[in-house]
């Protein structure tokens, strides 16, 4: 019931609200002695900043983390490490006009029915800064994989209609940070660009697609049933803000070919054992076999529209809301960083979870 | 760390192996004073049954059920309810020449990996007969659910590349069971029989996609961060065995078109606050709404082939295995009661976890 | 929520009623590769056995562990281990008198709040039967301790007012098995003795202490803050029937002399460091030390007795029950394995959480 | 693995060090609209604030609470409870003579065992700051208990050999605070601060026993197997600093009467079956029954003495340690907002377990 909780052993619990003081957390089973260099959080936090190109939420927030525990003299000492990023451009007053609206396609109704009360003031938990604290987690967890060999990457593969189509493997992923939308193609990154640009105007949103690779995972992490690393790899990218699918390896496009062609020969490579193919995405069975994990996240366009929508007030009456104000009309290039810190999260833990079994 | 566990309040945890004694699990967490139907029960394992039809499995198993605990005239007591389903048809000696073999995309390679160590016949915890404890769990969760108004039904909606294209509002679920694949068309039907037959003279195997929908799921089920609805449902998907994918309401597809033609209207129908849509898949923000909840889950082609196929050894030899025996060329049909019954165990799980809320 | 599962890694998941079909359990998380002796398991269930002297209950059980799940070629394979007790002895219609009856400082009334319903026939999972499988999961959590120097070893301490006063560093742990009443001292074992024949004449019981050591333990074990070592021992003997408080090191003794004479001094013995004395009981901080870990358990005297008694029925009204069957004067004898189980599983757990730190 | 959170459904996650920032903590699973009245809070960390009386730790520390989230309006919203109190006097300085230096019986020895490092300044997570947590955590539980009619109530009952002997039906609560170390009687109050004042003099320290009692709360709390309601006030009461041992009811002195003189008789009062007696502390099988929950707490004395002391340092020499600053010699009066704390919480957490019953 810990319905605030990521993980099993290298916990994150996460607090704060959008428009309250601020977003923070607390990660219980960080291992000791791991060198925490903050200027590593702070970039991945700067990756998933408002306001950090014109295609973003101009929402104008240092986003700046805070250490209150767990660590000393630079290092984690197996203590919970908390941490706390302030709000600084609240504005509730944006907001006071909203208090009885059901907006639609977000969560204020289904709040009001699950606790009887809601924080009105930009959603509350449901805001998207709540993935703030996620980031953090998730940079402290990839200083800790980086240490042991295994690295994250993740790139923006569509946006609406805009698909990259290169093979995994193709990824040039040191041309993510280059590109405006992070997708790692020039001509794609322009393509994509243009219709983020169409779209503002419009006052309309747009989804799209994350693919995100594990490179250097050792064979063994997950388990054969219910935590299959695939399926807490599921949770973990479904419990992301405007998040509709997930699938890895073959995937949702996989299940039109034969077995015959989706089956992964095991060869001898020089001493190691190796799959020729990599249509099973890194995990058999539930478990890692050593190859490249990687995976897709299915993102819904945006919610909030700069355009005039019908809807109904909290006392069943229908009414008109405005777009206002200024929002992302898509998420994609920054929730980069957030799909990064699940995945990276969901891999530190179940990589201290196989430590049991080294006896 | 409860690997063989599933869920928070309603907790089934499962034990046994293919070639064991038997399949079994432990319910803990069943409300008191439910009328428990051992005949509907063994309905939905005779649902998942191989040899049901010419299309499935041959081995001939009765699954039969034995209630162990738990249930005092006809009632659940609260108490833990635990159940066992003996293997009749194990067949041990089939599985010795595997004993050193890493079949393509099987567990047994990931298992040694894991474990240092593999119970080799027939895929121990990996093998689908694990399933049965799940939809033993599924069923009781189902005869909870049912008496609160909530129902789970799933389909085939694709098997390889046949695909039912009707809008989930006009499946007529009561011609599932009619069909020897689960999917209530007659003429979609008779096209996956013949794919399915065609594939089993190939010794191939094939992939596929069920669709499920919750309907008389209450507002309000859900969490708003980690928990959410539809990523507890994810996990739940993922942790079958072959699924490879997931989506919920407009899904992957949904990426593609803006968010004006996403967002889902509300609207006052006499009083009721409803969506005049339903992209959102009947969850906002994690939580339920009232409307009807529906997903789709991807399975890959079963990895088992009736043809000659290269792989390696434990040694890292390079050796060939035959195609052996009689299997299953597509689990989909067989799957159906397998996706209700984890849908069925996420449903219950949520819905005593929000009577805390209640107060 | 797991009110039925102890431990967080070796998790213990009972199941059964004492009138049902036996008692069973499921453990999760058991290391692989471990050598099960079968043998073993029974020698501890023969040891808690009713009717294994003249002192205890004749329930004439032959308790005998079926294995279901998780043991391969007598090896433990990672999978859950399942094991099953069937009852032999049931005689449920010994019970029926009472189905109305809230008998005095048993469960019935409590059980009946709580559920809305109970299982009448001997006290459903409140019975004592329910310990079987604690002892099995504890039986397998001491072969594995016992592969790593880590033993348990328990004995009574005290039974009504007799006590035996020996310091826990004298007491010869070899004697244990050949008291009659677990005390390993012969003119203590035979005042005990003398005093229960008295008490079966009477018709009323007896409680009393024991004592338990575990040895062996590295240092490490533990936590600082709520997990502390002796917490989760606490809650561990707590947890058992008719205990009704623990101590560990000094204890409640301890408590009446000043802390210059409770602190354990560190000394440099030949390179390793230790404690002069052992008031802390092996435990500092929540932390096992390397020392012996000791502590205490006071059992109730056992609520059946074979005396008239009055109480009420669940109408309100008052009735007089009568003593009738047979049943133990004192449980104590019996429970000695029972807390060395518990003592077992809590370690063992520990042991495995301790792995994560070993980077 | 949540070595660092206590509660199942009502779950509190402390954080913070002695000397570092301060302390926190995060609740998740507090019910929705809550009024939470920080001066309530603040008043009861007042309680267990240093320096509140010459007989306590002269560290001087406002100890202010602020809220960093999940209360909207003074109210709850379900959201987590996040809060932070700063430390505002830490001389970290005073510390780094003990950086090496192993404190007899404390847990400087065994963290470095553990975790292969530590925060030697002033016992990191081990040091009693950081029961500020529980304290606020609890308190916000207070509330919610006070609002079912749910009262807490803790006491001083035994410092040194001092004890006070009254009847748990005798004490008069409305007295505890008035009393220097919360002792409800004038008479021994004095007996109590002249011992502490003597050891105070000699440089020595007090250990003692604290008794508590629970009112108010409803039959059908706990749960029959492991979560017993009294099995988890034992591991709540043994997570204190400290703690060496726990009894409920008739507890270690009951052991040694006879069980007719134990059980207690069932009544019929009016339409309400109630016990004639309550050596059963409120709680039967391990359910609660409705009577007063009553229960004991052995606190060590404190190892911090005024006295010259041998130990060893991290390289094995033998050194001396001087007795040095000023600390409390005799935890026991700032204690007790720390016992109910915790006692509100594992019963705040059982009330809500329980409404998953009520169908």
């Amino acid at each position: 019931m810990a319905a605030n909780t990521f993980g099993e052993i290298f916990r994150l619990t996460t607090f704060g609200e959008s428009h309250g003081k601020g977003i923070g957390g607390v990660i219980d089973g960080c291992p000791p002695n791991l060198e925490i260099d903050i200027s590593l959080i702070q970039k991945e936090l700067n990756r998933r900043r408002p306001g950090q190109s014109h295609l973003t939420s101009p929402r104008n927030e240092a986003d700046e983390v805070q250490l209150l525990s767990g660590v000393f003299e630079g290092k984690s000492t197996g203590a919970p490490i908390a941490f706390f990023v302030p709000n600084t451009d609240q504005r509730s007053k944006d907001y006071s006009h909203i208090q009885h609206t059901f907006r639609p396609s977000h969560a204020d109704f289904t709040y009001q029915k699950k606790y009887g009360t809601r924080d009105y003031r930009g959603g509350g938990r449901s805001s998207a800064r709540e993935t703030i604290a996620r980031v953090v987690g998730g940079s402290i967890a990839k200083i800790f994989l980086k240490s042991i060999g295994i690295e994250v990457h993740a790139f923006v593969q569509q946006i609406g209609e805009i698909k990259l189509l290169k093979p995994i493997e193709e990824i040039d992923f040191s041309k993510v940070e280059q590109s405006i939308v992070r997708c790692p193609d020039t001509e794609t990154t322009q393509k994509m660009q243009l219709l983020i640009e169409e779209m503002q105007q419009k006052g309309d949103t747009l989804g799209g697609v994350i693919s995100c690779v594990v490179k250097g995972v050792p064979p063994g992490l997950g388990a054969p049933v219910f935590d299959k690393f695939h399926a807490d790899l599921a949770k973990a990218m479904l419990s992301i803000n405007a998040v509709k699918g997930f699938d890895y390896g073959s995937g949702f496009e996989g299940v039109s070919s034969p077995g015959s062609m989706q089956n992964d020969r095991f060869v001898n490579d020089g001493g190691k054992i190796k799959t020729l193919t990599n249509h099973s995405g890194g995990i058999q069975g539930g478990i890692t076999n050593g190859e490249i994990v990687y995976f897709r996240v299915a993102f819904k366009p945006v919610a909030t529209l700069m355009q005039t929508q019908l809807t109904v007030d909290d006392a069943g009456n229908e009414i008109e809301i405005a777009g206002k104000g200024r929002h992302d009309v898509c998420v994609l290039p920054r929730a980069v960083p957030i799909v990064e810190a699940m995945a990276a999260l969901t891999t530190i833990d179940h990589y201290l979870r196989q430590k049991m079994y080294h006896i």
